[in-house]
């Protein structure tokens, strides 16, 4: 067994991980990578299409043609969801041509990508370096895949990417729209998402780079989301999602009344904290929960005739509606989750394309997460110590990515609204099961059973002292919740890493071993 | 001295300059630099303010917060063309500090550079990089600069910083509007021009880039021209141009017969030729002659019914014009020349920003100049083999840049419009002064006294054996031209070189040598 070394917020951490050394997690800002970006290939005009046209027969042939072979890492944006038609069919045709071991490096997995446990099970695939959303999770609990699956947040994948960490041999990014150049948007088509944030990285730094589209539009097709002078081919198929599992037509705030409660909760202490605040910059998700706070923060903001200065997208229609209401002046976007969403980027003009690659990357000269004031997330699991799971069960199971909730947690004030027990079982730990980010970073849990305030944070706990919200400490908040839920059960795993958690830096925070069922 | 090699086009050419070993021009398309793009330095947001704000005090504070040191390479844009206020303050404060030995990388130089002579005097400025407008190229053919100048043109310049042949140490870009996190682009403020498609590799590739700027903007300043993300800091100055010497008010058609001749000429040959059709992609310059040509051209498709598909700026009036009546359906624009084109850029949808890095990148996976139908260019001098000279005049002295010139030589038609003689001198030599492209790239030549067709387009030659224009061989305009002025003197130069001149890919196509008096 690889020795294990104890990483600062004692996790036990392999030294190696699929063959590379690891750097176990050294403490917030304590680790710099050194050295230069990593730098694809100069390619040369000549031999490319002197007219432009990249357009190629099938995926097949141009997977062939960009040299597909053993051991190669395919990199797929998730901007189709659980909609995406094009992902799984890369390892169809890897399969069929009997190439073996590669490593898929998605943006992100979904349900959609089930089959994906056959290519893991036939030797085509070797592990996978992304979220493991559902099946692909429990696959990897159960100790099946070959490879060290590594899960890393949104910009740490940025950051991966480019500093050299995973080298992308051929990217394959569905795009619904493109011309023949490859230059590629999602504003238009009959899979029109909207925005394409996620795939700015794999076009910039992969060797080789697949446009599928299929909505082969005029040159130039702009704005250019993913330039042409990237784009190796351009694939034309008949579908490359599924519209109504691509964005969801049906965004909906919680109706469940405890659920309302957290929101109203969270949105009255954003307001006596006066984190909320005329100007602000804010960035909530597009769970039930908040998008209640954002409906609350909304009512407030106009009551007061204040405006956010801006949101962070994944955007809603509820975003847009503050935007056209001018509550909000500009929705900066790396993803839409509904229709009316995509709509907007298109239509109004201060609803903005931004990049992960912008937003998230802590490997850039800033990035947007440090400016925001308020930021609204989850967790399945936070422990007494403030750390957070987002990524595991308390059965052990690895059912989530990390998405950009670690690059998140750089906001000014970060709250995580979250029930106070899931199904009879304790959210809040002694110990999370897989820390994914430390307690440090996390200021507020609202539940609906009161709030607890991170001790590190005692301009928040004065400035609160006097509310009559039910403000708690968290051992009282978990009190409460062992002596409804009983006490908390450990889950059941064994020694055996099936999972790295990568920090935003490129260390390693914490692994995730195989359940025992 | 060091030592010679005879190039593919038959000129000689150091085996070393500046230090660095040469490839002699090998012929088009022969040369494929190996290897990989530059990577500049990983960077971590730690290092740079959570609040985003990276305004500092001056330029002087800047730079030396960037590390300015001796030999340092300094880069700058030329978007404010004669009015530009920024790059000679970046050496008077190198001077003062002490600095020595700079290399000044700009993408283009103007007359109201000559301030710089004084530092290539004062030591601060080893050499300069860049073209050699006006008083820098006389101070240079006259053998007074310390290192040797290299002309690249505004695709080779792209080159030359992606795949490692120029390191810009430190980026200084002075942009129309930027915001506190160094998202900059032109449309706005008192300096607007529009665009800013010459600093788009300088932000991507230099190890620190500075933002100058006259109007500090909320955040965030969209579009991103250039990338907040890829910047360290913002200086903000009272003024950064004067505006009447950035855009000019008066780009005009040509009033002289002669031009006016060379244009219709042109024009009815485009016609006649059948280059000139429905949809196609065209691209001319903002002076007297290709305006008209571009006034006679309007005037055709208008006739005609049909529409330009795209014309690639440097942008004017008259091109938004051809937008705006719907004569042309995309402006694609690296550079606006006049107000009409700066306001179009923020108002018509189908009038992009697309940065040479984009257009005229050889070494991208393929650019647009292949794409181009008509490509209208102009000369200093040709020859009888139709090799083209920009640099030189026929007395010796090199007193322009390349500009986008050698990368427009890969259109699909190139058409010379010319004078047969400026000043009593020929314009068509046995033999160009300094050679820039090779004749095989150009494929009519038009003067007012008859149009010659490259020997190597027979099917040009063969489309126009039946027309009433006066096509001619090159040898007998050449001809014409020394019965009127006599024949061409040849300039009085020594062997010492100069400049280099570079073509696209990288090599040494021609050296300019210092002039007798």
């Amino acid at each position: 067994m690889t020795k294990q070394v104890k990483n600062a917020v004692g996790r036990m951490i392999p030294t190696e991980i699929n063959g590379e050394k690891t750097v176990p997690f050294k403490g917030i800002g304590k680790h710099r990578p050194q050295g230069r970006k990593y730098a694809p290939p100069i390619p040369t005009a000549i031999d490319y299409p002197d007219n432009g046209n990249k357009v190629i027969g099938s995926l097949e042939e141009a997977l062939v043609k960009c040299g597909l072979k053993d051991g190669m890492t395919i990199s797929t944006h998730h901007h189709l969801r659980n909609g995406d038609l094009v992902s799984n069919t890369i390892f169809d045709v890897a399969h069929k041509i009997g190439v073996k071991d590669l490593v898929w490096f998605p943006s992100a997995s979904f349900p959609c990508n089930e089959p994906i446990v056959e290519h893991l099970q036939n030797g085509t695939i070797n592990r996978i370096e992304g979220s493991m959303n559902g099946p692909l999770g429990r696959f990897v609990s159960q100790g099946k895949m070959k490879g060290t699956a590594v899960l890393r947040s949104h910009g740490g994948r940025v950051q991966a990417v480019q500093d050299g960490e995973v080298k992308i041999d051929i990217a394959v990014l569905a795009a619904p729209s493109a011309d023949f150049f490859g230059n590629a948007n999602a504003l238009n088509g009959p899979s029109a998402c909207g925005v394409l944030g996620y795939a700015t990285t794999d076009y910039l730094y992969a060797d080789k780079v697949i446009v599928v589209t299929d909505n082969l539009v005029d040159f130039p097709n702009m704005p250019m989301e993913i330039q042409g002078n990237y784009v190796d081919f351009v694939v034309v198929v008949d579908k490359i999602g599924i519209p109504e599992k691509i964005v969801s037509g049906t965004t909906q705030i919680t109706k469940s009344p405890d659920r309302l409660l957290i929101a109203e909760l969270t949105a009255q202490f954003l307001q006596e904290s006066e984190i909320l605040k005329d100007g602000c910059y804010m960035q909530a998700g597009a769970g039930g929960t908040s998008l209640a706070i954002g409906y609350y923060v909304h009512q407030i903001l106009k009551s007061k005739g204040w405006k956010s200065h801006l949101g962070f997208g994944g955007s809603t229609k509820y975003m847009v509606q503050m935007l056209e209401e001018g509550v909000m002046e500009h929705i900066m976007d790396a993803q839409a989750f509904d229709l009316g969403a995509v709509a907007s980027i298109a239509e109004n003009k201060n609803h903005h394309q931004y990049p992960v690659f912008n937003a998230y990357n802590f490997h850039s000269k800033g990035n947007l997460t440090s400016m925001m004031d308020i930021m609204i997330l989850g967790a399945t699991e936070v422990d007494v110590n403030f750390n957070g799971n987002v990524v595991t069960h308390s059965d052990g199971y690895l059912l989530h990515g990390i998405g950009g909730w670690q690059n998140c947690l750089h906001a000014k004030n970060v709250i995580l609204p979250i029930p106070l027990f899931r199904d009879r079982i304790p959210v809040i730990k002694d110990e999370v099961t897989t820390i994914c980010g430390p307690g440090e970073m996390i200021d507020i849990i609202v539940t609906e059973r009161g709030i607890a305030i991170n001790p590190r944070r005692k301009d928040l706990i004065d400035k609160m002292k006097n509310s009559t919200l039910p403000i708690k400490t968290i051992e009282e908040l978990k009190a409460e919740a062992e002596a409804i839920c009983g006490p908390s059960q450990k889950p059941v795993i064994s020694d055996e890493v099936v999972a790295a958690i990568k920090w935003v830096d490129g260390t390693v925070i914490d692994v995730v071993r195989k359940v025992i069922d």
